[in-house]
């Protein structure tokens, strides 16, 4: 990784599902030679969906420059990508660095920062095709890497996704000395994870539940990727 | 589960293991009729192992009674289960719950509050035999049930120990419903999450890196099972 510490980027916002962030920044911070850096936009402290607070947070404004920038995904992604100050911070920070990352609906940001045209990334199985309307291509991996972007499924994709960022950055041995020290050898109690495995009834009951929220954040995510399209005068604002 | 609200308290400490906390509290807090509380013993902002920061924990002493009680492990686990002030707030709460529940190290709080005297409960691999000096028996099972102890193991273990804790609260069809919506169909990219899978160098690498804690993990151990077995008047203290 070089000489000087490798620095992870992870963007946080209000509403963020946290476990899309807490198990990505569980391996994050142990991977040698680098800095985790907590930042948001407002910097200070950030509630999650859930009710947990992150206090501390860095503001994203203050950091110059990333290795690898990492963002968590939420129902509040929505309101996020139409955020001129979040949007413009992050796609500078996106900029400087090597590696653009996300978990869940976290590859949402990405696309609204006009990093994915033309590429494959993924997002949680119920809000994929919203990466459409930005150019990229929807994949259903649970890991996608497209080049120099490393994108995780939806929420629990985090762990997956983020061992497979250490095995990239401080190699195979490493990732895997961590994965038996976090004893990832996973035992899920049903077989119902995926649309593909979930029996119908209980499939056909999420998606009652989330499509009340569908023509909301459709709208969302095509006001962000109409930006994305106009001239650039009208994107700083 | 009642008329009543059911309520769930995470009792969390400085050097926690956060992801212990962050995955169960991101199934905790979405089973329906409960109120998740996370609690800690001076309350206010705790940080973790990791330097993530919880602001707004309530202060256990403020909180009456539950009816399901959490503990996360991590490093500092052995400080824990010799605070007076936390063991004493720990065992009045668990003495009003239904449920005793914790991940990875935590289960040794439920020792050291003598709770698990021929009890089986889970551990993280790497510490599980500290389990002994409480009389507990370990189980290497990721999620151990033993009557109203219910046990993960090591770190990840906690979504597998949370579904299981939904589906015996609000039924396997909410949990099922739950795991879909996490996305939790795990593909771990390694094949090395427990020692009897891992390759030989890495387990000898992994508890090599652990050794040199074994020594001080164990006197506190041993300092908090000997409370355990002293005069009552003592264990106040």
């Amino acid at each position: 990784m070089g000489d000087r510490t490798f620095r992870i980027v992870e963007a946080i916002y209000p509403g963020m599902t946290q476990l899309d962030f807490t198990a990505p920044h569980t391996v994050f911070s142990r991977i040698p030679g680098s800095e985790t850096i907590v930042a948001s936009e407002p910097g200070g402290a950030i509630e999650s969906e859930g009710g947990l607070i992150f206090a501390g947070t860095r503001r994203l404004a203050e950091i110059d420059r990333c290795d690898l920038i990492f963002f968590p995904g939420g129902l509040a992604v929505t309101e996020v990508i139409n955020d001129p100050a979040f949007m413009a911070e992050s796609r500078r920070l996106a900029a400087s660095a090597r590696y653009l990352t996300s978990v869940c609906t976290g590859s949402l940001v990405l696309g609204a920062a006009g990093l994915l045209s033309g590429r494959r990334a993924a997002c949680h199985w119920a809000w994929r095709d919203m990466l459409t309307p930005f150019g990229a291509i929807p994949d259903s991996g649970r890991v996608v890497r497209d080049g120099n972007i490393i994108t995780g499924g939806g929420v629990t994709a985090g762990m997956d996704f983020a061992l497979v960022v250490a095995a990239e950055l401080a190699g195979e041995h490493f990732a895997q000395a961590l994965q038996l020290t976090l004893e990832y050898a996973p035992a899920p109690p049903f077989a119902c994870g995926v649309p593909e495995t979930a029996p119908p009834d209980i499939l056909a009951e999420v998606k009652r539940r989330l499509q009340p929220m569908l023509p909301n954040r459709l709208a969302g995510v095509r006001r962000a990727a109409a930006r994305l399209t106009a001239p650039v005068e009208n994107q700083v604002a």
